[in-house]
């Protein structure tokens, strides 16, 4: 089987931003997407704390990620997180080459 | 220390497959692999719902991630896992470039 | 918008482990870091076990993953979290290449 190149968006944000990410995830084009509980500190996530033990306990950021088969596409889904979601909220959004076997599974425009 | 060019495979796939995937990762002389609980939507997702709260929150899906310390294996895990447990279950792979330290530690053919 | 290039650090490591790690990020200047629940087999995970069941739901492993504009710091996470933490201790660290919206947000040195 042939790999070929795609993209991964990688968003953090918090938990109640997902409805809301998953909206843009949608109407991009992409044909799914992968979430995942998370905790952690910073600028990306709600809580500052200084108890540790609530920062790995609390999941109340989720970690979304999208694979799709252009960068065009990607990079869109990244700027319309960002634009629409973190004004107010904090968050991150990161890209990654990625490379996948059967490239029509993954949507994009 | 150095930073070696290794490989990562990550597959989006329902949990009930895990068993079956994580004995191809083991035959592939992977040295072990991460297992995380995940939700979603799409093709690599049993359920399509058009309940956002249950895709957030119901992780019948798992996210497994492995490094290997070469392209061929990591290909070859992709392959198989596809054609054994993909043609009849949603779920999806893609590979990643990874600098790792102590390559040692990372299996591969 | 514009894409710049950062440096993500993975740290697959025993849960106990977390609170040092997660001082060896704050101390490098990155801005925040993200933690996930994880279970997984091998070198990087505490428990060998035969049973899968246990290997797929007991999260007695954390993904720690943390975004910052520059190699240097990543490495220096790296290095550091190998030394002081896997002398005793199994786990695994990987350097990955991302893309990301607004580099200030993402500390380094």
């Amino acid at each position: 089987m042939t790999y070929h190149k795609a993209k991964k968006v990688v968003i953090i944000a918090e938990k109640m931003l997902s409805e809301k990410i998953c909206r843009i995830i949608d109407a991009s084009g992409a044909r799914g997407y992968t979430v995942v509980p998370a905790g952690g500190r910073g600028a990306h996530h709600k809580h500052y704390t200084s108890e540790r033990a609530s920062v790995v306990d609390d999941f109340a950021t989720v970690r979304i990620e999208v694979v799709v088969n252009n960068k065009t596409t990607a990079e869109e889904i990244g700027n319309q997180v960002v634009e629409q979601c973190f004004d107010k909220y904090s968050g991150i959004v990161y890209l990654e080459d990625v490379e996948v076997l059967r490239p029509g599974k993954f949507g994009g425009k």
